[in-house]
């Protein structure tokens, strides 16, 4: 099969034009922030400019992209949903290590701690016994041919993004390929066109993360149960301040003011703004007043809100995290609304987590079934912590600072998000870098997953691009529990990012990568 | 009633930053085309900006908005379908006039008649006795409280726009109602903002432009019948090159495309585009090479597409009309395709018919029914001819070149799309300023309609402005027919356009005016 199609000009023009026209019409858009250093000042009010696309859909195996969705992510969703249940292992394995070199953790399990010690008096402590995760397991494939396996990248458990681009790429790919755009660029005759061409509706799987991730929110909601009575219930957006990349964020709430019963949908900017804007009731009800509705100063006539699902697209990175940043996730907490996550639920995003579970026996505590076992174990690849303390810390030490393996490594902080991570070759100076060894225990060292390399088209915002690409696939579970019980597992959408092979971060909207579509094999 | 409600700060912050969100996630943008002077260089590749929208629904008189849409759109039609069926009226009353003073319009007219002489010979002239019209005829209020009427603007024939942008519109307003952010605007209490609030989704009528246009495509496909066995029959929509606007077309061609039997769509660039892609097969029919389908150099091996009906999006401004666009104009006019518009469709689209419709006797000769007649007649405004030798053109030209009376008049050039009209007192100085008073012929004078005038917030690239302003009502009406017989009519979807009342144009994609719902009272 050659891939991707030769796409001579001006059919290549044809085709980049068609998916900026795409682009524009669905919202597909980036928002032009002034603060966006890349952006031209002066833009008109509410200017945009699109995501970046693969122009062709890539290659992924198909049994492995059912694999990942059906058999591996309700077992990783019951994993971690087991795993933030046991406050003393996440003590034990993440927390301990990560105490005096992160002070990111540090300020997450504070909060834990102080909910924990207030929970012995009234109004203070945990409002809700009931926890969601709408987490992202991201894979790659490693290996060749007949043997390729997909290995873990991470596990998100916070404002997991991408959903909404995802899926409005594929309904691009896909109707791109339903006018037919694709069938003739082979070079090849019609009749072998009709044959040959790789990129056939039936190969593109249809993706509707927007609707299950808003079908998720109300099944929570609506596990939440009723409101006091002259209230109304609603579903609470925490969201970042001028945040640039909207478009992931608001089709979710579209969607769910769009229900046949419609789940009243609001937005808070993380920080002050949730402060101000909320309360909690003499039951632990997280009351809302909404921007529209007045402020609540004119003697308390305004029916506030109920909030029945706190949905944080915010509090994800160290620096939101001052006192009022505190007391925003303190607030939330206490509330008798159901987090997605909570507290304990996002410190499962650290990378920490992973290299943890890697430990013997870890996952048989957890998951009592050889196969789920050896389900989740197939996908990891090795990841040492960097403590100058246990065996496995001294072994990455060495690995990591030794010039001659450093190159198989990937060095990863706690940090959510992309970015931080330091590759290959740059480890050992990165390490010897920093200002005291003790700081190496923020890390873990994890070995680098060998893609396959297959040919794609990228359009970015700096132009068109064909090269040589990697993909990766993300997986949306949706996981609720509370304390003993799993109330609902299950895999709800995916999305696929294809960056080019010799990049290696892969952040979207930082402009590494782009979305893109599976064309199963 | 207050209206519109106030919007303190930070509230109405809040709301136009919820506008903004919606307009991008939407699609509701125009393409940043470097060559538009007014947005700054070196933007991204795709960026682009908002289509101006209003902040608050405007009030509207709920009866003239159904009796513009029910009663009046199917007898415009009518006439329209007759008149274009006449062309010795035709002759006589628009283009004879028109001949020395108008080149558009003698370009139009020696198209049609090279069709009429060649249809003697074998191969030339109009491939196809079905006509097909998506018209908007635009009006005004005229008037005061219980006196008020719809005046019409004037009535488009060719390349109709704003469908797109006007069902997102109301989309938008009435997503934003169903939010409840018009509720408390007002400063009123919970319970008075209940009762007192006007702004309720059941006074925002739904709007379906884009399935409403796209299945009058569909309709019309269907009616040109089967392709040639081996062949697919396909829309094919001539567009402008460079075109800001392509979210006010694209839409209808996703939804072609998207029906549960896709109706197959293409683009093509009118002029030299239209001419290398397409050929006439042997039974005239309109074969449409695709883009990304091949050239056809490989040996003829390539499908075509036979294109059922063509849909002008182009070709309705005098530039384009170079030799190359005149070749083109008759390309598609010799093809068995149905035609949206005929050419003489296309210039019943000059303001010159309006006026000649007043003349004593036209509306009775055309439609046959008292009723009839008298819903159209009162929708006229006074309207003069500037002809120099008939009994209304010395009228015309003596209300026009008084200071004292041209304040009531607006000159208008028989140009299709705004931006070429004369208000008021700035027409006795631009008739004078013309080389000779034959050129005066060119314009008809109409007298100004008088809105009532309201409060609402523009939302604009410029930025956000609370003004005086008055509105327009376009209503889409669908019309096939062929000699002697209307096969279809009705109306098919509606827009609400709305501009300072101190602005003379209605221009919302050149800045003047932006995309409204009508709240009906």
């Amino acid at each position: 099969m050659i891939y991707p199609p030769t796409t001579p000009e001006p059919q290549g023009h044809h085709l980049t034009t068609q998916i900026l026209n795409y682009q524009l019409t669905h919202g597909m858009h980036l928002k032009h922030i002034p603060l966006n250093p890349r952006l031209p000042r002066n833009s008109p009010v509410g200017s945009s400019y699109p995501i970046s696309t693969s122009i062709f859909p890539t290659p992924f195996p198909k049994t492995l992209f059912y694999y990942a969705k059906q058999t591996l992510q309700p077992i990783y969703n019951e994993l971690y949903a087991l795993l933030a249940q046991d406050e003393s292992w996440l003590y034990e394995a993440v927390i301990r290590p990560l105490l005096p070199v992160d002070a990111f953790a540090r300020t997450l399990w504070e909060i834990h701690e102080r909910l924990t010690n207030e929970g012995e008096q009234e109004g203070g402590g945990y409002g809700s016994n009931i926890s969601m995760g709408l987490f992202r397991s991201d894979y790659m494939l490693h290996g060749e041919n007949a043997g390729l396996q997909l290995k873990q990248v991470e596990f998100n458990t916070i404002a997991c993004a991408g959903g909404c681009h995802a899926n409005k790429a594929v309904d691009m790919h896909r109707y791109l390929t339903k006018t037919g755009v694709y069938d003739s660029l082979s070079g090849a005759s019609d009749d072998e066109v009709k044959r040959d061409s790789p990129i056939k509706l039936s190969s593109l799987p249809v993706n509707d993360n927007i609707d299950a991730l808003a079908e998720s929110l109300a099944v929570a909601h609506d596990m939440y149960g009723r409101p006091a009575a002259t209230r109304r219930a609603g579903v609470l957006f925490i969201v970042q301040p001028d945040n640039f990349n909207v478009a992931d964020e608001l089709p979710i709430e579209y969607a769910l003011w769009d229900r046949d019963v419609p789940v009243p949908t609001y937005r808070v900017e993380w920080g002050v703004d949730v402060l101000e804007r909320t309360c909690l009731g003499g039951d632990r009800e997280l009351l809302f007043y909404p921007h529209l509705q007045g402020d609540g100063s004119d003697g308390g006539k305004r029916q506030p809100v109920e909030i029945s699902v706190v949905y944080l697209r915010a509090g994800l990175e160290a620096h939101e995290y001052d006192s009022t940043g505190i007391e925003c996730r303190v607030r939330l907490e206490q509330s008798r609304a159901i987090k997605c996550p909570s507290s304990l639920g996002h410190i499962l995003t650290f990378k920490k987590v992973q290299q943890a579970l890697m430990g013997p026996g870890v996952l048989e505590r957890f998951l009592h079934s050889e196969e789920k076992v050896s389900a989740v174990r197939d996908t990891f690849m090795s990841m040492y912590p960097m403590d100058g303390v246990s065996t496995e810390g001294r072994v990455g030490r060495r690995l990591a600072t030794n010039p001659d393996t450093a190159g198989r490594y990937i060095l990863k902080p706690s940090l959510e998000g992309g970015g931080h991570n330091i590759y290959g070759e740059d480890i050992p100076g990165f390490l010897l870098g920093l200002t005291s060894e003790s700081e190496w225990g923020r890390y873990v060292l994890m070995e680098r997953i060998r893609s396959p390399i297959v040919g794609n088209v990228l359009i970015s915002r700096e132009g068109v691009e064909e090269s040589d690409v990697i993909s990766e696939l993300g997986v949306f579970g949706l996981c609720i529990w509370k304390k003993g019980e799993i109330l609902r597992n299950e895999a709800v959408g995916w999305s696929l990012k294809t960056k080019f092979a010799d990049v290696d971060e892969m952040s979207v909207v930082k402009g590494f990568g782009c979305f893109d579509t599976p064309l199963l094999v």
